[in-house]
């Protein structure tokens, strides 16, 4: 049994991440942190839906001394500026850790400071630290320590644009249009997470800045090798509360310009062929009611004979593979234990 | 292993259903029947969300009689008047047979003439049927080779007033206002289940002639003992996809006029303490969204001083405890296996 | 032209109440006040479907010294508590008032305190408040000064239930069942407006003790004359923006109990025979999709008569009729004008 | 008063017009028409929310040689086809028409037939037909018989895209991603408009071979003169019920590449400086939210500087600026009216 502690597990990804760990036949979860005002709660009180299962008590970040001797591996799941204070500390006390937050996604401390304008304040962790996408990175996580769990939109955006790019079909330009459910906004409430604001209605935002847009270019230079690629990325809060749709978007370069759908679809099913949360579509489009509470990833892909665009469409759900299913399938691997362990959830429908 | 056969599989209840078995450890679907339209499909055309799942092709109740020799128990999901042809005959051909449906589930065919307005075609299995409640009848079930699986109005109505009427602390009338999700009105596409019609719009409807205020009534008269008792129901049609909340108001006897809302809340935690599937709130009232995905029933109770009205509130996923998850706790039952087993859901939240 | 200032223009019914009177013939706002975080900002950045529209900058309460000499009528649209502190102020220097909180909606100070366990403030000015609702106070209206405007749920329960009780028909203990959309909590965010938390969920609330229970009571006593009446009132939050939906049971007097629905329906005819925002529903039930944007309530009535229910529906726009609507059809009335002036709005329909 | 005959009135464009028109001070609704269906029934049966209004019975098509010599003007809101049989006779007579469907929108037919596949029956009538874009085509709809009013998505995409266009400040490929409410799919029920199958789900559909792409690139090249012009369009549904948001890319020229998003705003703040329903926002991002239920449309437009990406964004009811408020719109200008009579609606919010 895997010893684990959460911190940040008070939040929509730290609470999924808990109840995925509750049904995993291997892990244990032995304590909880999140934030002050969370203090001394039983996480059934947050999250009444959990009446009935193991309920303990939430402590905060100021017991971390005491309380990770306890435990083997160290999930956080933090504002980005945060984590980087506490890895190291975990990783000299020989603890694995996956950070589903944002710091230590990128394989260079000038990207990190370009994306999020500070400096990085751990940069000997982030340089032994692996990006937790399985299909790319797996043999890396298998031996890693620290684990940079990518972001929602990153996951869904490279899984989809990754084969095309690779592939080298299409010009090192593409538009990733996404759409994503509240839920990605987190649990505080405001008016940007108002019912009444958000319902029956759609709207882009961080049209040109989004930080997600380096850490999905990053992506898609390292796996495609071809420093020249340029990613335009325009996220959508959109009336439903999980899920993510990416519509991505490359112009076929010209010696490829007579390619067809179905050519497309057989490098994607090559691609993936043994990947086990990996669904090519052929005969309908990805849709996140397919994906809801799966750790699934669906993608279609379809070439536009007129103007010679490809769009690949991939969809995911935000909280799991996005962000606390990827996590576990990232401690599966580096523990050696069957990658879907856990993870076999097929999706609420409708 | 059980081997199972699923009449109905096309609908939202019938999908429910596979779905829970393919993940149960002492059962293995062996074929789905559905509609006409169905037949020579894949159970993944209709629902893709299943896309990756062993993947049966649906035939249709022509093939009743080759296909039932391969199989255990049958789970039939269809509408009112079409089980009663078909369970005598899996009956006496040695098999088990669980109807999701109406025709099973009064012990009278006199009560069900009255409430469907149509004659019992088998007098004789009906007899035997066991309603599948299984907080009421656990010990008939065990034995039972029929069992009329509850409605989803009346499974949450009745864990929710039943203690109530048990103990005789009010009157012998009781108003059971209902909410329900738009799948309770199933899967063919009409003006009805329109999403532009539903969509932030709430109503009621049959607000005089509900079919389940009879199974309602029946079961409160059964379960008390007092003949005499009379339920008002009215159903409404609100906004969401899953779930149905119970709110149900009885008027305390004089007798028990002083009784407060702690008592009743140690009266219903009593009534229910070796019940895996029901939950007792006190500090939270009950939400469809905390069942979402399980097979509980959460239950909150309160009285209001003033008037002397007892406030009971039940919630459930109307597909899974009010239709297919119930069906699984009484197969489970049935075959003496562990009453939780493949019903180990955590609700999807958010 | 009526000049016209509005308090507390920064909530859901007061930005409302500033749509309705821009499009208003005989009306002119002068000037917006709220809270203190919106000082110095225009009406459209808050609200920006606004743009366009003539668009005041945004002053406090503190202002209300220089800026009531510019107005005629002053709407409060506050939290309970605070518009007895001004009302007064306004009246002695002849301003009218139409006070959309609790402030004024009891004609008895002790009625207040029982409900809002506060001392009333305002003793004087309480006892020649007009309580706002056209239907049963029109005379009264012609001459106030100030109009203590009806809650949402009271709205929508008084005029359902009214008629039943003024006839006698009905024993005189009621049960109200209400469903109400999300923005009826106001546009503050939390926890509880989160869009997540309310999105696919519904649940009830202040089961026994919502202030609005006495506000129903109070008026089901004055207006039938019958002190004994009790009301049970349960409210419920949901998944929808706008919109209540109240459900109403009462029990038929065994003197009454032969009645049937068409008799019924005529009573509701006949008693809002000439009320231009009252629409008795015979063939289709109440929705509150059909009264979205509009000042209408739909009323529907039927007798269980297994049981000797009757059920009466009704459904209002809880920020319209519920409250700004509402309360310009009471300054059409004070004015003399036409009553339907500036309120004619057709739902906006899917 | 303009006599006024609408066909297709039982579809959710169609009722949409309808109620437009009730409240148009120089314009009257003689008589509705639509299928076979509907026939004999009262508007009021269809819509309930339209009870209190004048309540016309509805007749078909059968009967247009009678009906069509009462009206001056014929709105056609029919699937493409039909109304090509339809619109000689109707010019013959001396009426004019307003088609809301797709056989006029083109101005050759050949464009028709490679996009529909089916050859145009109206051909004369088509070469007379004007798009009814206001923005682009006033001049030309003054003097108008016959209007071929845009598609919901060309209507946000072209107003939308054109100003780049126009000003060849892009490469002539751009790309529109649109997202639509379920409204736009009509009021059939279907697996597709099932409300359990939309709502929590957003899903790309024809997205190589959507009928309004050909509409969309035909304006394109229309308004801008360029030939070369090649759009890919890809359509998504989206969980709500009303309202089109289009999100547009366009590649800046290398000699525009040091373009500004303030050279932008001030570009489309120029372009649509008279425009009565064009807001250029700049503050805040289109939303469907902030224009539904008028004839607004809401455009925003950034820069990405990094990859040199224009992205504009449109923002429409659907129903509305998509459908019938821009027929209404149209039938001013024809009838030289106010532009904005019967089209001063303020967005139902929230």
């Amino acid at each position: 049994m895997i010893k684990i502690g959460i911190v940040g597990a008070g939040g929509y990804a730290g609470v999924t991440l808990y109840q995925i760990l509750l049904r995993h036949p291997e892990a244990k979860v032995i304590w909880l942190m999140s934030e002050e005002a969370h203090k001394g709660k039983k996480i059934s009180e947050l999250y009444p839906h959990l009446a009935g299962e193991q309920d303990p008590i939430i402590g905060t970040l100021a017991d971390i001394d005491n309380q990770m001797g306890k435990v083997d591996l160290v999930f956080l799941a933090l504002p980005h500026g945060i984590a980087m204070d506490y890895a190291p500390k975990l990783l000299a006390a020989g603890k694995k850790v996956i950070d589903l937050g944002a710091d230590f996604r990128f394989n260079h401390p000038d990207t990190f400071k370009y994306w999020y304008q500070m400096e990085h304040k751990a940069k000997g962790a982030l340089q032994e630290a692996v990006f937790g996408l399985p299909e790319y990175y797996r043999e890396k996580i298998k031996k890693a320590r620290l684990i940079g769990n990518p972001g929602c939109y990153p996951t869904a955006s490279t899984l989809g644009a990754a084969p095309l790019l690779k592939a080298g079909l299409i010009e090192p330009e593409i538009i990733v249009d996404a759409k994503s459910g509240v839920s990605g906004a987190g649990r505080a409430g405001s008016l940007k997470t108002h019912y009444c604001e958000r319902n029956e209605g759609i709207e882009a935002y961080a049209v040109t800045n989004h930080r997600h847009m380096g850490e999905i270019e990053d992506q898609a230079i390292r796996i495609s090798g071809d420093q020249g690629i340029r990613v335009t990325f325009v996220p959508h809060l959109t009336p439903m509360t999980r899920g993510i749709l990416t519509t991505i978007y490359g112009k076929l370069k010209d010696q490829s310009s007579k390619i067809k759908t179905k050519e497309l679809i057989d490098l994607y099913k090559e691609t993936y062929k043994n990947e086990p949360f990996v669904r090519i579509r052929e005969n309908v489009l990805p849709n996140t009611k397919f994906v809801a509470g799966t750790n699934y990833c669906d993608i279609g892909v379809q070439v536009n004979e007129r103007t010679g665009q490809v769009i690949v469409l991939s969809a995911i759900d935000n909280l799991i593979k996005g962000a606390a299913g990827q996590a576990v399938q990232n401690m599966n691997i580096m523990y050696d234990l069957e990658e879907t362990m856990g993870l076999k959830h097929i999706a609420l429908y409708p």
